[in-house]
């Protein structure tokens, strides 16, 4: 399955999740958080969040419907799990307008940031109450074992942000320790993705945990190549400038194993420069992307990916063959090859 | 009932609320985030809407055993409560990190913020995390309408917030439009604890209803002191400059009121005031605060909270008397006579 072939699947429920979307916020009393949370959620985003909890409900459905009973098409999925997949698009959304505070970063997806448009203020507060409709719905539609696994998945989202903060410009910091914030910061969300739309279907004990395998192995894949396209991506494609995460003094596996496994000289080089002053690293970035490529830190990253991919597709073998496990499998493709 | 007698009464459930909180916050892995929380959340602080909501739960316990049955002191609130009422602590608390960075606030309580001791982006992610505990915890332990309740109040605080925001130095501003902030920004939090305590006990249809109009009236009376505060506070007590809400251009009833009452040439100085700068504001608060008395406007937002506070008081007397509800009439009086 290609690219386009996948979108095109895709696209109807991507449809239907944005309609949901929308109503939900049509009852929001002042013009300005309406326009921008329409700004937050509506300017751009692939929705891989709660496509991943649609799909899986429908997989989960449909494995557990009794052989012959059912014809996969037959499974018109409930209007609720489109409410309930939204939650992800919240979460996420809210997450991003925080960060982007945070970062002070003035573009998002190409696009002005919210604080950039705005200011900080409604940025925080747009956050905040995507933030209060994603938990209610959860609570209200989920239940109490969807409310519970989407709450430990945010506050593990903010101990990782803290934990990364912490460890900036590190250059003794482990795989093991990058795996961690990794876990937290995008793992977290996307395997309870996963892990709720299974329990909106009833999943049992395995199923649940089968597809937490393959929604935690996908989230880290998902960062990694992340990590990946902040150094190799194009800008053009991205929307983001290349080699942010350095400048930032972010450490994520490229770098630290460019650290562990280049040369004495070119070790010196890169600790240096992380214990220097940010100006002087955006300066070298090209020089950095070089020292990493030389001792394979891409390739390294890039294998990475690639068997937890293969990680995430095995535990989909325990699931029925039908087209939705086809357009899970497709998008755990996509997620290796994506350029932005 | 005076203050002392009040605090006294009211100390052992002050302590269980804190054990409850500090035993909730054991297992945060940052050590950074349990730091700020810690502050956020320790450092200050009377906890009048947990008291509110263990409180209301108790009366309405109270209320519903058959006559003859129990003792008021038979009735020991199940540890549950506990957990369920530190909700509006942590929401409280999410929004006072939150705000004081909107703010750019370098003082609350008459001690640093968060966001100065630690940075804005501390401050935001561990109001995030208080946030989301809060929410997990509504539905986990108070169910489906607890969390709907906790929901409407926390969007409505945020709809305010923009509402306010909108309004900032109009000297056209209703006193309805200003109500209808209050309502959002104090009013619901405070009307959410009163309504959510009496859910836990199982309150029927009218007790709810009671309860609620006894809680919004509350929050009400308890914003309209804070903004009489604002002016007429002692800044040693309150820890907050005198003429605040002014300088920002806040527009709250006492100023309202002068506004709409005050004659020709004094409205003028108001006017041209508002429409100035901050700065020009800061230069003339003692100027104001005397135009403002001088119309009466504090003395006519005054006889407002007494008013609400009467309604309050009004609404609890279908519920039983008992202790209880004499510690609910003492909180309800000290809100109208703190001066901090």
């Amino acid at each position: 399955m290609d690219k386009e072939q996948l979108l095109s699947l895709l696209q109807p429920e991507t449809q239907l999740i944005n309609e949901a979307m929308a109503a939900e916020f049509a009852g929001i009393k002042s013009s300005r958080l309406a326009k921008v949370i329409d700004y937050g959620i509506f300017s751009g985003g692939k929705r891989i969040r709660p496509l991943l909890t649609v799909l899986v409900a429908r997989l989960v459905a449909f494995t557990r419907m009794p052989e012959g009973i059912a014809d996969e098409e037959d499974l018109s999925p409930p209007a609720d799990l489109y409410r309930l997949a939204m939650v992800f698009e919240f979460l996420h959304a809210a997450s991003l307008l925080h960060d982007d505070v945070i970062d002070h970063a003035d573009t998002r997806r190409g696009k002005k940031t919210a604080n950039q448009l705005w200011d900080a203020s409604t940025a925080i507060l747009a956050g905040d109450y995507l933030h209060t409709r994603a938990m209610t719905l959860a609570g209200l539609v989920g239940g109490d074992k969807a409310l519970a696994t989407i709450g430990e998945a945010t506050s593990a989202m903010i101990d990782a942000e803290f934990l990364q903060a912490q460890t900036v410009a590190d250059s003794n910091l482990s795989e093991e320790n990058y795996f961690a914030v990794l876990r937290g910061k995008t793992g977290a969300l996307i395997g309870a993705a996963c892990e709720v739309g299974a329990l909106f279907s009833g999943a049992n004990k395995e199923q649940r945990a089968a597809i937490r395998t393959f929604g935690d192995a996908l989230g880290l894949a998902f960062q990694l190549v992340d990590d990946l396209l902040d150094y190799l991506g194009d800008p053009d494609t991205t929307g983001k400038a290349t080699g942010n995460d350095f400048v930032e003094g972010k450490m994520t596996l490229p770098l630290i194993y460019a650290i562990e496994n280049s040369s004495a000289d070119k070790r010196k080089i890169l600790t240096a420069l992380l214990a220097g002053e940010a100006s002087q690293r955006q300066s070298k970035i090209s020089e950095v992307t070089a020292i990493i490529d030389e001792c394979s830190g891409f390739s390294y990253a890039r294998q990475g990916a690639d068997t937890l991919i293969t990680a995430a597709l095995e535990s989909l073998h325990s699931f029925k063959e039908c087209d939705t496990r086809d357009t899970l499998e497709g998008l755990a493709h996509y997620v290796l090859s994506r350029n932005k």
